[in-house]
């Protein structure tokens, strides 16, 4: 099938982080449509795992979900930034951890529906101690579960944060 | 720890299906922050499983993703809605099929440093022919695959949609 066709770009709001579109689209089959679209420029999330398989996980006030959810550590990318270079800070302020190795799991679409954002989700591993440093709008506590643990945390649904529920999947797959 | 305090609103867009605030609030720890958030109404999402363990997708176009992309059958709650009866009607107008069985996987936040959004992912058996009638603006075709299949579409990164690799890991986590 044909791709679409961008006929007009209208810009409503420019935040601090976000940026929200209307965009006038000529679809394949010749209808047209308008479309929210929020801008986002991407972040990374890290799964930071030890030798004897625990995971490293904050627990973290997001007003957007009303109160404190689970996840692995993440932020935003700087403009033009590596993910890999921003997985490695976010991982190092947020719970205090420097990785000897970083690899990628997967690049996520977290809502296509109305978003461009992407989040790259990286594994962790060789954890040298280094220096928590957080925003001064960050509220969190680390929590540190065996894998296993984690795992049934999201069966159970105390874990329902999309990026952290596919990292932690991510790694079990590599593991098999 | 404790929660956080709303102290003022401002709704800086009203859209079609989007809302964009600029919330005021006071952090746990004393500091006041202004946070973009974007208000979605929330989602469906389901995977279905047929008899023989074939699952139904959909290659969709995606403006946000800047072109066609794998996903589950998944659609907006209606004003109020129970996600279940969203879930069975998205089910079948994407992909022309009835649910015998709709089992709640789980709800997952998609993106909650910036939105509200929440998608219930069902799992879809016992499945009938009933009749896809999609919206104009919705260009899709449908695929069927083995879930080994899918699952390993994952792993080599063609499928990126959030909703889509947690909703089929979690068949396979029931499963087990």
């Amino acid at each position: 099938m044909q791709e679409e066709r961008l006929l007009a770009t209208e810009r409503k709001y420019t935040g601090k982080v976000l940026k929200l579109d209307l965009d006038t689209v000529e679809l394949p089959n010749g209808k047209m449509t308008v479309l929210e679209i929020l801008r986002h420029p991407g972040a990374s999330a890290v799964v930071p795992i030890k030798e004897d398989g625990t995971v490293v996980l904050i627990r973290q006030l997001r007003h957007a979900a009303g109160g404190f959810i689970y996840e692995i550590p993440a932020g935003k990318l700087d403009h033009h930034e590596d993910p890999k270079i921003c997985a490695a800070r976010e991982l190092e302020e947020e719970v205090g951890y420097c990785a000897g190795t970083l690899t990628l799991l997967t690049s996520i679409w977290t809502a296509p529906g109305f978003t461009d954002e992407i989040i790259h989700i990286y594994q962790a591993s060789d954890l040298q101690p280094g220096r928590q440093n957080l925003d001064q709008d960050e509220v969190l506590e680390i929590v540190e579960w065996p894998l296993e643990e984690a795992l049934a945390k999201i069966q159970d649904g105390t874990i329902r944060d999309a990026k952290t529920i596919i990292g932690l999947q991510m790694v079990v797959g590599r593991k098999k």
